[in-house]
């Protein structure tokens, strides 16, 4: 059986990222948990001899997230940035990674050790113990497959976990990642397990494939998401790519991937500045309330409700496949 | 920085698998623990919050591990029965596996369907739930890579801790799996976790690189490994091989990959025709006594000494890349 098809209907473009992780879960069928435990977070938390263990996998390719003018050492720290990003956004501890190299033959063997040099240079800031891999040829595709594990708060941070009411916050500033943040920015780790510490967080995810997108992921069944657009948090990047693209900045910070900031929600009840104080007394990452969530028609899909002065936006954010 | 070199010196293929790894190895330093809980035997074995948890990963690559002509399902069974066998090695229980799919566009729906439906029937003949995932898109090659961990055995079995006079086991028969058994075999899963129970065992590793270059591998520093050549259980499939290559069956059961079957070290102490009763009232599995440990003279390299109507031979196993 042919694994291509030249059929456009037949291909697994046509599916998009979104419709091909729902078709592999149910494909998996009992053999797939649900949600934390299984697909759907941004890492699995499983039980394993009455550990809660935290596992997340990603993936890293030439010319997709990284190209010939990166730094080697950029290149491997940032496949170990991203899967720590996804730690953090379940507040759990990173501690150990094994990474699978996918590489031609005529792979520089000075490049690859950039690449390591880089590695090790994140695992040392972070903590983190390579303890496995796996070499092996490809025809002409070079990529990393890194499977990092940690340990899982007592109480998870997950998805789509918000009630209406709870508000909306988002670490940092958002787009224009492009310019440079997607290659050297650091995962929210510190926050991730500081936000898994505090009663008041209902949810949390990160940023990676665009703050429209990625809300839509946070947010839970017949639920909607209120977004006042004059409060988004926008990158000076994503002003600097505006300036280029001849679009409205905030649709940079909307739609861009590779933010790596955190997205979550609070319980109405954890007074806004009060949080705000109390986060300052920490971190001097910004955070922004740029939101809540609201009831929505039972059975409707997933909404996100934009208001301010960019209050007509109706795009999409970004699907890495 | 260009990835790739086009000056054959500067290439990975020049290192070959082994000096790579050994270099992946320094590169990472500190952040490398030595084995086994890190890079250099079947799986790494962990402490994560008190838990002995086992892991390893491996890659599958179309027209390496598979062609166009495999079943679909066949390919998705041996992903993750090739890391089966590295855990069943370890003496470890898997129980999770997370899986990278690194695709391009073109790839047919149908088809990794049928991988996914392949991998389903490994994942529930031996227990294992699939958590997590990612989907990369690739430019031309169509890849997976399986992390799978599990939990270990009170004393995990590994490489290089046999002793001399300790008696060489090999579980099943050697060769010519390219006609068939590389696809489809039954890791020796129940057969390692036996074997961790035992008090006698003291290395073990699975065969997949080649009984001559896995030999190598599991031979303690300082230390050689006498095999009688004509007590090596040949396969049927590496005589039907040998009638084509025009080579001694022999050769084939010492140097094809992918046999996926268990080698291990017995202290002296435990009688052979006593273990092998044991062994036989638990299992169909084939178990053969094809040499031993011995002394070799300190500095040198670590060595096999072949005997036996084929004891000239001098060859090597398999390399993967």
């Amino acid at each position: 059986m042919n694994p291509f098809s030249d059929q456009k209907a037949e291909q697994i473009i046509q599916l998009g990222e979104r419709n091909l992780i729902q078709s592999i879960a149910e494909w998996l069928g009992s053999c797939s948990p649900p949600s934390p435990a299984g697909i759907g977070d941004d890492a699995a938390v499983i039980n394993l001899a009455g550990t809660n263990l935290v596992v997340t996998i990603d993936s890293l390719v030439l010319d997709k997230h990284f190209n010939a003018s990166t730094p080697p050492s950029l290149a491997g720290q940032k496949l170990l940035k991203r899967n720590i990003s996804d730690l953090a956004a379940m507040g759990a501890q990173p501690s150990h990674a094994v990474l699978a190299c996918l590489l031609p033959t005529s792979t520089s063997v000075e490049w690859l050790k950039g690449f390591y040099l880089g590695l090790r240079e994140a695992a040392e800031a972070y903590s983190i113990a390579l303890v496995g891999g796996d070499i092996t040829s490809t025809f002409q595709d070079l990529a990393f497959t890194l499977t990092l594990f940690g340990s899982g708060a007592e109480k998870s941070l997950t998805r789509k976990t918000s009630k209406p009411g709870d508000t909306l916050w988002v670490t940092g500033t958002l787009g224009g990642s492009l310019l440079g943040k997607h290659l050297d920015f650091e995962p929210r780790l510190k926050e991730g397990l500081w936000l898994a510490s505090q009663t008041g967080v209902t949810s949390a995810m990160d940023v990676s494939d665009g703050l429209a997108t990625d809300l839509l992921n946070l947010c839970p069944d017949n639920c909607s998401i209120d977004v006042d657009t004059d409060s988004i948090p926008i990158s000076d990047a994503a002003i600097e790519r505006a300036s280029t693209t001849n679009r409205n900045p905030i649709e940079h910070a909307l739609e861009d991937g590779e933010d790596y900031e955190l997205l979550f929600t609070l319980w109405p009840e954890v007074h806004p500045i009060e949080f705000l104080t109390e986060w300052k007394e920490s971190f001097s990452t910004p955070l922004t309330c740029i939101g809540k969530i609201n009831t929505h028609p039972p059975g409707g899909l997933v909404q996100v409700k934009y208001s301010g002065s960019f209050s007509h936006y109706k795009g999409q954010g970004y699907e890495h496949f």
